[in-house]
């Protein structure tokens, strides 16, 4: 490739004017995206603001705090200083949004790793974050928010959310699971089935229609941030999903619901991403059985369901997904099975 | 991030299948938005299949093969030996592909760089690729492309496809850009007007409606891939675009066109990423420009730009767009301006 460069930096006859040459931030377009999810930012801002209380004249640490929103929120909320950490250079415009809107005394901001960084407090009252990714885990940065919490958490601080809880329902999804495995048995004519199985394997991220939604929901895992350990983030758990009509499950789907603490009960804040709820660029995650499974109304389906972090990247999952359907009656049917996903 | 993986393997509650584990393929996505893009995939599966008596018992070489499709229009189409050669692992799941469809014996994969790979041949008849990136260029392989045409290519040799175009208009587009740009100046009550800058300096891939453009259309360069240097892709061209109808350019709108060589005009493919043709996940690319101009029919617009693989990462693009707008009579006006963009 060094031709190109040689070429288009010796042709003197293109018209360039160097000055005007700005630097690319890293993941420019997720800090958009992130910005204008309004159930997200609007959460956090109501969990800090309502709660004034809690802010006023408090040290609070963000982790992770990409162009500075919550650390601002925090300085409008009475904090006595912020200390905001990201690794990337997009705390650059951070600071640049800090001073111009008059937060340079309230805010200090510190690039690199939280794990490395040098902080002007052994303690904060407070840390604020928005660690979570897709299917909450997927590449979070919640290992570093525990952190955070063992290393500069004063006794009896808080943390903004303190509660995360995941959970999952069977869903009819007949027309996209087609379009997305049926796809491969015939590509242009040619037989694409080997990526049938690759397919089932990645969890699709997508909306779901809560009409979709076929079962009850079970609670795969609930998170207090206060206390869980890393270890904890891989977990295993078994729940029944009663069929809520007559219809078929395709596959399962599952999201994350969201809690802050507050003054009091009326000031804590919560928010979900799940079918039911507003959309959020998380968005749902939606796993397909092997099993296309017809279930009448009240029947149950026997779910369990393992998650643990990737032996090689731990910021991806592998997670498995068992599923016991027994129908008594008159028109007996059983299926079960197991099948693995992975997150990457 | 170690503990992570520790707990999980240690953890022998969780009932993890090993057996069930599958690898993961690089942009496995990616694939299926290509294939599945038919504007795409039936233009190369007609260019190819028309065009018989071009590819009878022809030694062929695929650039860049993915999951092989091509190679295997290619087969059909009766070559007598396709070569396909791919850097990415997703060539392990061609290889099932092909043996599955009964082209074991035509199609030959061979994983690696083009550069470095040791071919069954030193000369072929043909070489098929689907090279082109956003805006044509950006992260595109043409580079590889000409290298194999001027390492293996026979003289006389074709090349699918062999020409490129791209094309440039102006947009009326004030909801989007403002969605886009004045954004910025509002941010949950806090000025974020720095990023607007950024902003500025991106071109956006994204669908723009036809009947969005205002003005007719430049042609930027037109590369004849059976002669273009390397150097050529860094280039700088001059045209005036003319309002088809009273409005407001906010910006412009560029695209490109490929074309197929054919046994006569009659079959050679053609297909085209305009505004004004089908949907193709190449979208189109837009900039805008620093002024609103008001523009009445008829009256003209000049335009020049300047692209050039950037210095530091020549998979990246750097852009320089002037304009210059005069309008005499009884309103007027003038406006021009220099900016640059990046495609990053």
């Amino acid at each position: 490739m060094s031709d190109v460069t040689k070429s288009a930096t010796d042709k003197e006859s293109l018209p360039f004017s160097e000055q005007h040459y700005f630097s690319s931030y890293d993941h420019f377009g997720i800090h958009e995206e992130m910005l204008k999810d309004e159930v997200r930012t609007l959460s956090y801002r109501n969990a800090i603001l309502k709660n004034k209380d809690l802010f006023r004249d408090k040290v609070v640490l963000d982790v992770g705090c990409g162009t500075g929103i919550l650390s601002m929120f925090a300085a409008q909320a009475g904090a006595k200083h912020v200390i905001a950490v990201d690794m990337s250079n997009i705390i650059e415009m951070a600071q640049k949004i800090v001073d111009l809107n008059g937060f340079s005394d309230k805010i200090t901001l510190v690039r690199g790793k939280l794990e490395d960084v040098v902080l002007p407090y052994k303690e904060v009252d407070i840390i604020i974050s928005e660690w979570m990714g897709y299917f909450l885990l997927y590449e979070s940065m919640l290992d570093t928010v525990l952190w955070a919490r063992d290393h500069y958490l004063k006794k009896g601080g808080l943390i903004f959310p303190d509660r995360a809880t995941m959970h999952i329902a069977g869903i009819e999804d007949g027309e996209y699971r087609s379009s997305k495995l049926d796809y491969w048995e015939n590509v242009y004519g040619f037989d694409y089935s080997p990526f049938i199985e690759i397919a089932k394997a990645e969890p699709l991220v997508d909306t779901v229609e809560n009409s979709a939604v076929v079962t009850t929901s079970g609670t795969l895992v609930e998170i207090d941030i206060n206390t869980v350990k890393l270890e904890d983030l891989a977990f295993f758990n078994k729940f029944t999903l009663k069929a809520i009509r007559d219809d078929t499950i395709h596959g399962l789907v599952a999201w994350f619901d969201i809690w802050f603490p507050g003054t009091d009960a009326k000031h804590e804040v919560y928010f979900s991403t799940g079918p039911h709820a507003k959309y959020t660029h998380w968005k749902q995650t939606v796993f397909y059985l092997d099993d296309i499974l017809d279930i009448k109304r009240g029947e149950s389906l026997e779910i369990s369901l393992a998650n643990r972090p990737n032996a090689v990247n731990p910021r991806e999952l592998d997670i498995e997904i068992k599923w016991d359907f027994k129908a008594d009656g008159d028109n007996y049917r059983a299926h079960q099975g197991t099948h693995n996903y992975f997150l990457r």
